[in-house]
């Protein structure tokens, strides 16, 4: 089984992860619930867990975290945090632009044919009316790592909030809430973070102001009967997924034992391998820039399509021959609009994790000619 | 260590409820987001888990019940289906109350000194300006089952939405929303279900219209760019928590083993020999209704005082001796009015499982007794 779908959900997971989540299944009590034995072994679970991630994303205050379901989750909580316009880019998975259009009042930048965008149009767009920037850290669909820390120092000039979806980067790409003048950073805890589903969380930084999205028991003030806004408690409404946390912190352990920036080498690696051998063969388009300098980075996501054959039907078949990938839009329709892939049921995507191999993209790629009589 | 916190989070769990997690994380995939065999696999366990809820909770389609990270998550969603005026009670968790009195617009009905309801006041007042009734099917403090179906025949003759949180009477009472009149059911999976935490969800039955809550990605409909209306998706935007769903599904199946019934059995007899032995004790409070007629049924908690200690203190020293409990007000602050505990710190919690037993009891009162020299 060769897995390549690793923007999805990532599998498989480290052995350390199985091993917290038993661990957990052992001593998980209700965190910040009680003062016995269990309940305490949650709460510092989440506190311990806290300052891993406050570490992976250079934030300096752990108890800015607040843990969330999915990244879905805590991008609805950060749109529910603007006021103003919502700037945002096509290339935005519907985690983001579905809530930015239920809300209503937002500008969307359109990306160019290979899903890049133009900083200097984005910038242009920001207008006094603009509240806020909401875009991804990298598309879900080409793999390519937008440049948002060039979008963050504009908008901490101009006093705007930066939400930054890093669904498809956080660790896989170094990212620094610092440097990269993020105010909000959302995402998820099963893709490279290799916990479990189920888990992610919202950073906010100190000086936003905390508009409260669920609410319920916090553990916390029982007898104010609004959810209080303190952090991390306004976002933890009900019992977290202590189990699923306690994974995830496995999951953070696991990548700083390689280190981010080996990620993203390995990523890239894998990317720019199988473009460049896809590329060469007949039939096959290959979507996403090209790394014609040799200075690009990915997170290791391919999108193609077979000329003359639907992304459904490549994807199950070579399902068949027990390589996974995932055809169709990857909930990115903007994105595939400005590829031109709207009207062909969009591509068929192979993602990377470190642990795919480059004899797995040459097996993949033998199997994608033999099966369509490429060369 | 004697574990009575079950209130809070079931413990231990069920030996195949770690298989079953364990089993996901050899092959889950993203649910619904792909046709090879991991994406499959979560899919196919997904609906299986789902039938499984329809059954426990005799529900006729499946595809009306949507997952969910926890009940608080589930009443949130059910709150922002209500129009018009909510009736609600005051023995309500801070999920029911917070949401509601974010919302505006409601009417709370005062519990006795014991926690229990007055069903007519209830009914009585319903106006015409009501469009929905929140409420719980259990106390979370003094484990009192009301009986929700006497208010669910009045709300379906009127036309009026019917809301329950189960979330302390799931797998611990039978539970029939055709009977009971329910037109949308809110349950946790991590309590009497016995699943882990981060999960939960939400039944609403097919006459309900939806009105979507959070958005995000579904794998459905991706050039619409508003949240889709059709269950099970509308309710579940994000990756849901297949891992967590997978050992729900172990959870349900476990339970189906002993029979709901049974478990109610259990749970009540637990109760009345607890409450019975505890009343006996000088010097300890014991709140909730008495069991006179030997008839009641109770979902195994008990709210107790030792007079002239914090309940903070008592369950701190509990714990201590291996005794597991939650002091506090539980995220109940209005049954804490009602019980007049509220300015003695509320109570200190005992909640079984059906695995607790008589000998734990007895060691529990004969502790409780020696730390407070009381006889």
């Amino acid at each position: 089984m060769i897995y390549m779908d690793n923007a999805a959900t990532s599998w498989p997971k480290p052995k350390t992860v199985r091993t917290a989540i038993n661990e957990a299944l052992d001593h998980a009590g209700n965190p910040g619930r009680g003062t016995h034995s269990y309940t305490v072994w949650s709460s510092m679970k989440l506190n311990e867990v806290r300052q891993k991630l406050a570490k992976l994303f250079c934030i300096k205050n752990s108890q800015r975290i607040a843990f969330t379901s999915n990244a879905t989750h805590a991008l609805n909580i950060a749109v529910n945090l603007c006021y103003g316009q919502i700037v945002t880019t096509a290339m935005e998975h519907n985690s983001v632009l579905r809530p930015v259009a239920t809300r209503g009042y937002y500008h969307v930048n359109e990306a160019d044919a290979n899903g890049s965008l133009d900083y200097d149009r984005i910038r242009r767009s920001i207008t006094e009316l603009t509240g806020a920037v909401v875009m991804t850290h990298a598309s879900n669909v080409t793999g390519e790592v937008y440049d948002v820390a060039r979008i963050g120092e504009y908008c901490r000039k101009k006093g705007i909030l930066f939400i930054v979806d890093c669904a498809q980067s956080a660790g896989v790409v170094p990212i620094d809430v610092e440097s990269m003048c993020i105010d909000v950073l959302c995402f998820t805890g099963h893709k490279g973070l290799f916990g479990i589903q189920g888990t992610g969380g919202i950073y906010v930084a100190d000086h936003v102001r905390i508009r409260p999205y669920m609410s319920g028991g916090t553990g916390s003030h029982s007898f104010l009967l609004r959810q209080p806004t303190e952090m991390p408690d306004c976002f933890e409404a009900g019992t977290v997924n202590t189990h699923g946390i306690a994974a995830l912190g496995a999951g953070l352990d696991y990548i700083s034992g390689i280190g981010v920036g080996k990620m993203q080498e390995i990523h890239t690696e894998l990317w720019r391998y199988f473009t460049a051998n896809a590329r060469k063969i007949n039939g096959i388009t290959v979507y996403g820039p090209e790394d014609a300098g040799g200075g690009m980075i990915n997170t290791g996501v391919v999108s193609l399509n077979v000329i003359g054959h639907e992304p459904g039907e490549v994807s199950m078949l070579l399902g068949k021959e027990g390589i996974c990938t995932r055809a169709g839009y990857h909930c990115a329709p903007l994105a595939h609009k400005a590829l031109r892939t709207d009207a062909l049921g969009g591509t068929v995507r192979f993602s990377f994790s470190h642990l795919n191999t480059k004899e797995e993209i040459d097996t993949t790629l033998y199997t994608l000619k033999k099966l369509f009589a490429l060369s």
